[in-house]
């Protein structure tokens, strides 16, 4: 069955995202930093179909197994606005719905990767992200306040969180204001690297 | 070479110890989360002379491991005092340094445990640490405040996160006031577990 899933950098004092976050500064200029580990791998520009990267380890199966797992997307309107005029073509490959109060017609891309633009809130998303799914996962891709929206309704089923080994100070933390008692959580996995930390967690609704 | 190192549980959401620490709540009533883990191994009573824990894998060796390494310990007068009324008796094992600015005799245990108080500096804590410690390492038991204090000094050499899945949604953060500039920083070791995730840092000041 269809699981509900995030997949996230963090920094290991524990922010997501930098301060002063806006289209021309996307994740508030972090994603250097964070997300480092993910450009050096080969896994993440062959799903781009570029060349790039110099790594083909254990972090890139895991970049090709959340990629090959993910039927869908979800992400709020504040994350598409930043990565709206940044993306590549084709970036996701698949449905991604933007939680939005703006009414916009469906953005078809050159590929496999269309935007709809949904006003009716988080469970209806979901519904939609679930039909085009079919067999495979839901990805609530971002930003936090969507991710926490998701986990505070008791819907995300397991995630991956990828501790990068830096210090960012301030910015936005993915797990402010989640509720600490809707889950109890298990150590699904842990995929070590020089890099940075994969760990995959298994959330049961209390 | 002595490498001056800390040791800390912290839940997924990066606190550290709950809200109201006091004597009577210490580390803010958190320790059976963040540390259950621990308590569940056997090399942690053994390292009390008790009888106790049910786990004997990677845990207890790690367990062991910071024991056997460790030749002195430093930690803060608030530490000290909600530890003091229930910490068992020689749980050290080693010559203890606490920062305070009371004036007080060393308080000799039974077995090898000195508590010495230090009033003048983290600096010179440091030094009569080093002399206690010989070849061995001098960690920095905490609180947070004490281990930011030396964090931000430049002093830390390397350090050992267990994070805890669950989550506690206030408290104390590790990381918070940290200069996150003042290191470079690499990951040494990661030891995979269902019960907790251990990975040891490097620090190399810049």
């Amino acid at each position: 069955m269809s699981k509900i899933i995030f997949d996230c950098a963090i920094s290991l004092d524990g922010f997501f995202a930098g301060d002063n976050r806006s289209p021309e500064n996307p994740m508030g200029g972090v994603s250097p930093k964070i997300h480092a580990w993910m450009f050096k791998q080969k896994a993440f520009w062959k799903h781009l179909g570029m060349e790039g990267g110099e790594e083909d380890g254990a972090d890139s199966r895991l970049i090709e197994d959340v990629f090959a797992r993910t039927g869908a997307y979800i992400m709020g309107k504040r994350m598409f606005e930043e990565g709206e005029v940044h993306w590549p073509e084709d970036l996701f490959k698949a449905d991604v719905y933007v939680l939005t109060h703006e009414e916009r017609e469906p953005w078809v891309q050159q590929g496999t990767t269309t935007f709809y633009f949904v006003n009716d809130g988080i469970h209806n998303a979901l519904e939609k992200a679930k039909k085009s799914a079919g067999e495979k996962d839901i990805r609530i891709q971002g930003g936090c306040d969507t991710i926490r929206q998701y986990l505070n309704a008791g819907l995300i089923d397991e995630f991956f969180i990828h501790i990068t080994p830096v210090f960012l100070g301030s910015g936005v933390r993915l797990f402010d204001g989640m509720d600490k008692d809707k889950y109890d959580m298990q150590i699904a996995e842990v995929i070590p690297s020089n890099l940075t930390t994969h760990i995959r967690y298994k959330l049961t609704k209390k």
